[in-house]
């Protein structure tokens, strides 16, 4: 469903063609300095614009609906929202029809019985994780002094894909590429096994953010062909600093206090401009379509702000949720 | 926490050295065949015994508690519980204070103030997943027709692998590997996007497991590497089939009526005997150590029918959730 | 929190004097005709305006901006969002360090850290309840074909009371009073005992609604002074009607299709224009106030349709997860 | 469902006359003193042997299955069983098709489409709550320095009331009564609006609890024949104490620092002696039945230790939720 989390915790809402999008988050702690502001920078590290992104743009513009006052979050929940302006619609009715491979026009088809907001992918569409981006932003200073990072690792294969990326858009193709994200200043103690270990929270989330399709954490895949011994951190310090990091910033799903660090695959847009089959619901049989509209050629290049604002909700949940174990605090009257 | 699902929902408990192990599976259907016969066959898979197994045997007998009657499921909560009784327990008190590398008992020691019970890993013990499997016999039940299958695709690199565990126990050493799980005949319309997409459920589930290091669903992170005109699944009828399935069988985050298929990195067994370091917290000082006790060289021989079982829990519960929109009958008096 | 509900799952948010107030309902089926204009009967009931109601009007226009597509839901999330208008908040914040009995000034004060927004109530305030009565709305036509009515039994312990009213508002008082609801047409076999019972559902969100000091149901209290075989109702037909109805509609937690009753007391206002003594922060010592601004001298009037709705929600999600144990209909692709 | 709480978490199962009945409690705190022992005083009070209480005796023994270790609570789930020993099935099976009127034989025969544990209630016995008892034994522990407490305040409408049960007993009949539950040295802030104010939380586990059927808060139903200048309760001090406690120690949702005090109406146990109608689904018509079995005349006796524990395990959850807003305390590493 549209919610996440067990005390910081969101629910996302929106479509890409309709009035907008937009994310209430609940459990924010009061007193966090937090305006319209504070989203921008992540806001446009998310926007179109360069090479390899969708041509249409959008402002972007975050509206604080409720939760703050004189610029601080209260600890009522905090809403935001983003209004479309700049939608162009009659691109998408025929995937109604004539579902794009790669899509969830077919699934969505028979799920949503027919009712589907088709328009720009409606509620599937990546505008929605605006929302994402803007709860990130107030989840990155309630989980402080940790620091979410993230960087592209490689996209088409390759370190130095800007070329990659021209070729891409030329031939009205796509790519994919891999996001490693990590965490620093982690306090030890983060994550509640059995089902809620750290990596099951951090995956659920990147899970949720449409495009990804495989997670490792610390060496990952590379760690089913190593053995014990080399894969092994060993321990350095009382306060559990350890010579490699293999783990990954965490041992039975509790954060150590070192770096976390995971990587995510993410795919190559479906929407491509080249000639594809599928089935013709209308004419009930295959024919070859072109996808037109207006597209991404590299998704990765704008999710990676996403993949960090997810980071940061998750990480902000499992801070609250580590604290209810702290003994409670008499709050003075004064 | 210890609970997962939002209705057929599991909630597990147990300890390595305690009393034993089990879990209480919420939200069952009534009228379901199910026995303590019935969770033999893959108890047994999960079993050691093996090369490259713990030589630690335990009868893993299970026992139905409440839940069923006559032979059947009753809609009440179906508990299993499963007696520890070949215990031995002296081997684990020293890793209070010289925590083994890559295991959980540095974090342990933390988050839980010094009160974990230590013997055996206790509640963090691959033991606990016995009633994961046992809950996974159930599910497999209720997710009928779909069938949950699995296969090791390689141990410490090797398709082959067999000569190669044997070595790596002659060096007290521990391999790594990955499995590649399926799920046949899914219904289309499973997974609730945005934020419980299947793939996102199915990872929650796969990184509660100990061990994992890692997912990708279809093609994954080969699938970085791909365009968007290779990557796309053509759909080539009515009822969805794809030429290719690349996705994995999920779009969108919602099952499309094809394989679902994932893999999983399984981490090489942290408990080698093999000297490595560590900080002594008594000594204050970083001291080396050998871990002894019975233990498990490769893992993944028997994580392979818990990652099963987890993917039945998932598949189950995704299905009875996606009734929800379903009309409601009316259920006749006789 | 601010979320309720396991499938039928409402997020509210918003504030008295803020931008504005709103709801987000996630679950809702898709195909459900919804256009703001099905939600203004049930808003015009819950307006000020009437003798014993606040002088403040608001236009309450309710705006959907998200989960509908050509006037119908679409199974994505509906949010809906009213705008705050005739705001006046220069009144309020004196009661920062002078807490207002009766009222959560002295609570907020404490749990939030002195960030509230305490212009009219903020988050506390009875405006926020808008947002349930626009999604109980929608929830009525989920539940159809069950309906939900409701009753005030008495205001000021009176059924005749609108002399009485008057006189409180005179007198700058204020009164309580009592309502019934009622759910007809209900489905045997709603509520999921042991914890999810019928009761326990519809008492926790009547909880929730401000101003509620009890619930009773079926005879209530008045079944602790009657003896078994007065109580038991004697089941008349195969499908289960029975001859009277001291159970409320309500057996062991699960419906039995006779009707839903159950009353809500609801407390008087505690804005009251008498002088009353509380506990001065500024000056450290117990001092005399009279609160001034806009206020309900009889709140009961406008919370009927706030339980109604209250119920609606409820009703639906019940319904929907009792779906969970019917068959999975194979949906066609056509 | 089963389940209940947010991070203080229960999970129930068990039967009357199945093998068992216990219950898993998640997210209790390491370090917990806690044995057999220190449930059983409460566990005697749930006992029958009274005048008025069942003949049925069972040894009630608990036993601590997995979460503690050297006598402590671990971090781990704490799961606690209880043998059934006293079984007499045998008076049970008529009920299948002769429903008995006030029980949940007519909604179980539908909802659990005929597979139900019919035997002594099943999972419907007020035997499951001996779970609840044991849990609430751990969370007056949780939740200390609170207390909780309680009150018979009357049965069968008498304050005196043994020869009236003497006399039900007598003519094979049953009583209801009226609980009053305390709870002393209450932290400023617990509870958390909208939905989940205290006393909603409260009243969702005081309605899990089989035979309740109304609860209020403070002046309760008084409460609606107040006026508002009567039932404000004027704050005294600095840390909140009010002159009087209509409110009944909560505002706003929120516990203000004073007694909070509710009370649960119990009707009159359904299992009476007496003639009854029913409809008997063998013959398709109205008959008369008369209900044998070893039962209880007032049940109320045995569900005040009952709601105790409830309100306990309520209060335990609400603590630990509420301390997610404190500052994150650094563990040092020794």
């Amino acid at each position: 469903m549209n919610s996440f989390g067990r005390l910081f915790r969101v629910s996302i809402f929106g479509e890409s063609h309709g009035n907008g999008a937009g994310i209430v988050i609940d459990g924010c702690p009061p007193g966090i300095p937090f305006t319209e502001d504070d989203m921008k920078a992540d806001l446009a590290r998310r926007k179109s614009g360069r090479v390899g992104t969708t041509p249409r743009t959008e402002a972007d513009e975050p509206h604080i609906f409720s939760g703050t006052f004189n610029g601080h979050t209260t600890g009522a929940p905090v809403t935001i929202f983003f209004h479309n302006t700049n939608t162009r619609s009659r691109d998408y009715s025929q995937f109604v029809s004539s579902p794009r491979p790669g899509h969830a026009d077919f699934v969505a088809r028979h799920k949503f019985k027919g009712f589907t907001d088709y328009r720009g992918g409606g509620h599937f569409s990546g505008r929605v994780s605006l929302g994402l981006v803007a709860a990130g932003a107030l989840a990155k200073k309630v989980a402080s002094p940790m620091v979410v990072g993230s960087e592209i690792l490689e996209i088409g294969g390759q370190k130095d894909y800007e070329a990659l990326i021209v070729k891409a858009v030329d031939e009205h193709d796509s790519l994919g590429g891999i996001v490693q994200l990590t965490v620093d200043r982690v306090p030890i103690g983060l994550g509640e096994p059995f089902f809620d270990s750290a990596e099951a929270l951090l995956s659920h989330m990147v899970f949720a953010v449409p495009a990804t399709r495989g997670i490792e954490f610390g060496t990952g895949f590379a760690a089913a062909r190593m053995r014990g011994s080399e894969h092994n951190d060993w321990i350095k310090t009382e306060s559990g600093e350890t010579e490699t990091n293999h783990a990954g910033g965490i041992n039975g799903g509790i954060t150590n206090g070192n770096q976390i660090v995971f990587r995510v695959a993410i795919k190559p847009t479906s929407s491509v401009a080249t000639p594809q089959d599928t089935f013709n619901f209308d004419e009930k049989k295959v024919k070859t379509m072109v996808v037109e509209g207006r597209h991404d050629a590299c998704i990765t290049l704008r999710v990676q702000p996403v993949l960090e604002a997810g980071a940061a909700i998750v990480m902000a949940d499992m801070l609250l949720t580590a604290r209810m174990w702290q003994e409670t605090k008499q709050t003075p009257t004064e």
